[in-house]
């Protein structure tokens, strides 16, 4: 079966400076008539920051969308003409202060494929200085480390439920593990 | 630090009649004011179905938005006044034919904090029998079997990239080591 769908015509409907929403007019497998709404997103990088002491970097941040704080690891946006690896040094700077002097990529991610675009790109961070962070204006977060056991752990109980840090502890879980190398930065 | 954005406002911006956007004004912590806009969701399940023989039910299916096909596991929206439980095992039949005697809730995942409410409960199904699928108008999808192995190799390999089904195979394994017991339904 094929299950390609062909798309014959492609509207931005709503653009208001932070979400972008394209509506595509698209041909189904059977030669039916469609319409895809979903989200436009420049992609995402997401960074696995551990300490030489074995403790991960995590940031409590109150997210309205789903109206609440979350514990997730620090991941940003990219800027136009901006690689995945620059991305994540630059996030990593701007909320923690920290830099890292080995950066391994761990794979690429699509966090929600029912309606938007995203894509997140995970790096695994290590040998970690720290500096000033220099938030984004309206940005605010607490900025944490957590021994990685207790890390795993709150992935399972529920006290960490953000998907794109979750798909991050798992890939370093099987990364530690020897089953996920990556490639070096 | 307080990191809790107070709502003044909200408004509707986009209903395009499967995507609505909200755009709401808030108080930030130190208060200022921004906007702040996300998708609104009614929630979703995802389900991991696992044979007698140890092989996980995967659907192969294209995604507008990201433009490719995925190998995803089964997964969908809940209807008005629907139980997530409900909801799980109405999609199970409707996209694979199958039902299940046995069913554990195994967590709740946010897919999307920065830009939408969406929740997605993921259910493990066993004894599973098999009758007739019944897919929605408009949905195109094929489904396979695969040993469960193969798919925690897929799933740091790349070939299986779909967050959603990341986080199930990472809380799915948890489960079967005995790290996860989660909740008979």
């Amino acid at each position: 079966m094929d299950l390609i769908e062909k798309t014959l015509e492609s509207h931005v409907v709503y653009d208001g400076g932070f979400l972008k929403v394209s509506k595509d007019r698209v041909v189904l497998p059977d030669g039916s008539l469609a319409w895809r709404e979903y989200v436009r997103h420049p992609g995402a990088v997401a960074i696995l920051a551990l300490t030489a002491d074995g403790r991960l970097v995590l940031e409590r941040q109150y997210r309205h969308a789903p109206g609440r704080v979350f514990l997730e690891i620090p991941a940003g946006k990219i800027d136009p003409h901006e690689s995945t690896a620059d991305t994540a040094r630059r996030e990593l700077l701007e909320e923690t202060g920290l830099s890292a002097a080995n950066w391994i990529c761990l794979g690429t991610a699509h966090p929600c494929i029912g309606y938007a675009d995203e894509e997140i790109t995970y790096f695994l961070a290590q040998d970690l200085s720290q500096s000033e962070r220099r938030l984004d204006e309206g940005e605010f977060l607490e900025v944490l480390t957590l021994p990685l056991d207790d890390v795993f752990a709150m992935a399972l109980s529920g006290e960490i439920c953000d998907s794109k840090s979750l798909v991050g502890l798992f890939w370093l879980r099987a990364h530690r593990e020897g089953k996920l190398p990556g490639a070096a930065v």
